[in-house]
């Protein structure tokens, strides 16, 4: 069993509407065979835990403090790092492709990091980036759950690392 | 499904002796249902994996690298630090309890890691420890690999965190 | 002796413009008594440093692999970290304020970590955020060096961690 | 100016003689021109810092939380990594040498990863190691501050990284 692993990255705390939205992220995951990677904690990733559990998928949460029981609920795998927001840079590298979900600066540091490692980033009503005045089009947009899965899929899917 | 975790650490290298005494530990930690967590390399990490997979096991690695590929076959979760030998210290802190199958001077590092942690360390050949000509009792030895699995989830089992 | 400490991130190659850009802060920090925190390479980081001991600042290297050497000849201390990527998070925390010359994803994952942790981010052409549709305000755009090492003394002396 | 840096680990608590040792170790260090690298809090790390202070070094402490005010009094450059234990491997990777000052299982640790370096560790009363009844010779003992000093820096000269 080779597993592809996704992560799916956002707040911590998040509205009703962005924890629907993840949860259909990790449930479709789920049911296309990818495991999910996240920071373990609440919001955007709880969601996402739940909705690939509910699918049966695996789920893996690259913690940031040094206790497994601040794991949410439904992951399965507690990574413990103690290692604060320097895990961040874990999360990205443990998944083939990043589906971005609202979320503020942390999630922004996840995104300049996976795009940094050339990760591909599927971007769900998060951030927009300009440099000097142009838009930058790295982050790929998505307008739904179910599209956001499919690119990240097929993204992950091309790497060979 | 709430897994037990047990980390497996242990040359990259080993002769065939310790390889089937980490294999016997990885099967033996598998069928009593705990996870292997190991650094996801060679030697003895891929002879615990192997041994958890033959018994339908879970088994996760901490690669010091950036590249998942370098995981053995028998790794199910890859977890892509980038950070070296820093990564040693996710080790210890993601497993409820060490097994610490001989091994070299990074292996002295996760067993002293787990101490420092208050994480039990069960020894099968490994370091002895002694400060001002007195010896230190803190490694748990065992005499085989199936001495080291019970002892491993005795300690895991009493572990709140 | 007790330094205020300010990060300068930006790519690890740059324009000549960028350089001078660079250096001009270096030595404004230098100059008002702040030493300079970067990621120890070139670029960005070896024109801000080389601009510090022009004016006979400190300089302060986190280096992302294991190779002392690796450090652009202006690092007075070299943090050897093997981290890689996840070495970024060292670089902001280290600082008081950042200022951000130019730059790609590293520069911006730095951005965001420290806005993360609540560091001030002081801007010379380089990234600008929005989410949602709305600009986010979070960096502090300067006009040149001057300005932003000014802006940065004012926000590091604010700072009481 | 390129400063030798000798890393010195102990115990973030110490009797009076350990730190009368530190102390001298940290002086003497100084006294020859090589920086002192430390984990930056109290016990033998602060007495390394305020010897190396007395004769006018330059004193670097690697803190594990994320407040520089954790810092003992006496260093000059705190790097904030937020990495908790994970923080030992870029204490001995900074530094061309150890010298370790008694101490207990973090200190261990950080003995176990300069010697998986490849890096020289000077021990003042620290562990013994065996393995498999087999005394393990690489920590280089020796009696005094003085003499640790000296096998310290000719050790460190050897490096040439």
């Amino acid at each position: 069993m080779s597993h592809m692993f996704v992560a799916v990255v956002g707040g911590g705390t998040c509205t009703a509407d962005e924890a629907r939205v993840a949860e259909a992220v990790g449930r479709g995951l789920a049911s296309r065979g990818a495991a999910v990677v996240c920071g373990g904690l609440g919001g955007v990733m709880e969601a996402a835990c739940r909705g690939a559990k509910s699918a049966g998928g695996l789920t893996v949460g690259i913690l940031p403090g040094d206790n497994r029981q601040s794991a949410n609920p439904h992951v399965d795998v507690p990574v413990v790092t103690g290692m604060g927001h320097a895990r961040n840079a874990i999360v990205v590298k443990t998944a083939q492709a990043v589906i971005a979900v609202d979320g503020s600066y942390g999630t922004l540091s996840e995104i300049a990091l996976a795009l940094q490692n050339g990760i591909a980033v599927i971007g769900l009503g998060t951030w927009d980036l300009s440099s000097h005045g142009q838009a930058d089009r790295s982050i790929i947009h998505a307008r739904d759950a179910e599209e956001a899965v499919e690119k990240a899929i097929a993204a992950a899917g091309k790497r060979r690392d």
